[in-house]
């Protein structure tokens, strides 16, 4: 199988059709009206590295979509277009129709279509630029947050660092929290519709992929503040508290993987944001507040300081 | 050094400023005016597969922004945003370094800008998605080629296949000539200005990164045409005519890598297209016409077939 065949049987027709010339020229095109801003990001996966070197490809290409789109989530943006690098070390049938099967599946339920791309030979690497869009001047930002607001965050913490610990040393017994965790880290909910409701809202806002310590440091050092977390505020599903034990604040605050929303807001908009989430069957935490300052503090409810020793992923 | 100041030292300022948001948020953000269409495209490299494992990462990195905007020239696009995804065996700051400064020095002489992307650990890969803009509806498709057009090629064809010759059986003495091609290897011309000015007068264009046969075969199918090059017209470098010998036909027509642009017109605007080249530098050359039918058939200038074995580069 040649490339072009390659292309033609499994990344010719996926998603919907709004671009004005997808795969198969120079260039994808694309018509944006005026009041629309093009929204742009890219995430890598490697093999061996970010997931185990023989993996189900349907999980990988739908993980891979959705680690994009919740960047978009993060920024408020409506998911349009996607361009895809696909480095295979062979063209092995079997494995491209499970790719693009899961890659079909979610790019047709998040509303993306895929516009072009490369295939190449080499160690398996995926990577994928997705584009959307936003009203002009509405996208939520890391650098809007001001002393006073309230932290927010949508769903679990913590769960993917959970599943990254079951998958290192499986448990002797499968059990229903160690499968609910695996799935969440494979197939992450990228919060889109909940980051297009916060764009006249959120002060900031970051998805959360290094870890919410990480990412909320992200927000304050762009935004010129500090922030106060309180750790027994932090959300935990039952399946990480089964699993983690005592680790599971530590792995709220610091595991990377989990693609939920941290974002601010005005302290008076609290209620306001939760029941966005609960029109929208997310559930929206309020873990602390942004102050003056640098840095993020971790305390407990009493107002002590909590101590924390890890730190969020980073790849080098 | 992690990844968030790797990317503060070497990717925060490449290039001009007109996004409206670059490097460090979720995505970067784009604002379009009505009348334009934006036109997307990605290349990847892979290390001991596109390039030496080890190579002069200056060259690497113009190789591939070049790479890319090739093929916003076969659209007619002129470029102005892209995204990087660099995955790396380690943070070399030497490597980085000259990395980040061969993409800056290429990205300020072709007028486009890094908004973003991702770095990742792991064997060397080098993905670039590049956007550009043209005027609605003046894109330069693979498919608008009509039976009757003249066939056209900017440049010399078949340099890069010699410079991969000299690659893998260095000549015992150095020659000016095998330097020439060498270097027209790691550093590909964009015809970008060419593709602009071809808007309103070409009728197909494709970049010739598979070989000329392999890509104007593009063109033939995608326009439903059979194409007829003239083997003696094809332009040969005299660099390549003195490494090559008599091969240096055979790889002007199935070489790779030459990044020049293949394209078709009426007939009646041959003398235009060679003029629009002569006023911007560009050598145009007519290789021959567009027939009814299927398929590229090569001939010698007496009219009779021309035999070729070799294809075009294909990954898999």
């Amino acid at each position: 199988m040649d490339e072009f065949s390659l292309i033609a049987t499994y990344f010719r027709n996926l998603g919907p059709r709004s671009a004005l010339l997808g795969v198969g020229d120079d260039c994808a095109l694309i018509q944006l009206a005026a009041s629309e801003t093009l929204a742009v990001t890219t995430d890598t996966l490697v093999a061996g590295i970010h997931f185990p070197l023989v993996q189900d490809p349907q999980l990988l290409a739908r993980r891979c979509l959705r680690v994009n789109l919740s960047d978009l989530a993060a920024m408020g943006a409506e998911p349009r277009w996607f361009q895809l690098a696909l480095t295979l070390p062979a063209a092995d049938p079997d494995w491209l129709e499970a790719f693009s099967a899961g890659l079909a599946a979610d790019a047709l339920s998040f509303g993306c279509e895929l516009t072009g791309g490369d295939t190449t030979r080499g160690p398996l690497t995926i990577t994928l630029t997705m584009m959307g869009v936003l009203p002009r001047g509405q996208a939520l930002l890391r650098s809007g947050a001001i002393p006073g607001d309230g932290i927010f965050v949508t769903g679990n913490l913590g769960d993917s660092r959970g599943a990254l610990a079951v998958l290192d040393a499986p448990p002797a017994h499968s059990s229903a929290a160690a499968a609910t965790l695996v799935e969440r880290y494979w197939l992450p909910e990228p919060r889109l519709t909940m980051g297009q409701r916060l764009r006249t809202i959120a002060s900031a806002a970051i998805d959360i992929s290094d870890g919410l310590l990480a990412d909320l440091g992200h927000i304050c050092e762009r935004s010129g503040v500090a922030a106060e977390v309180t750790v027994d505020y932090l959300p935990i599903s039952t399946a990480l508290a089964a699993i983690a034990g005592e680790q599971a604040a530590a792995w709220a605050l610091t595991g990377g993987d989990d693609y939920e929303l941290c974002f601010t807001a005005p302290a008076d908009q609290a209620d306001t944001v939760v029941a966005i989430g609960r029109d929208l069957g997310v559930q929206v935490t309020a873990v602390g507040r942004i102050t003056a300052g640098t840095g993020v503090r971790c305390v407990n409810a009493a107002g002590g300081d909590y101590k924390i020793h890890e730190r969020g992923y980073t790849h080098f």
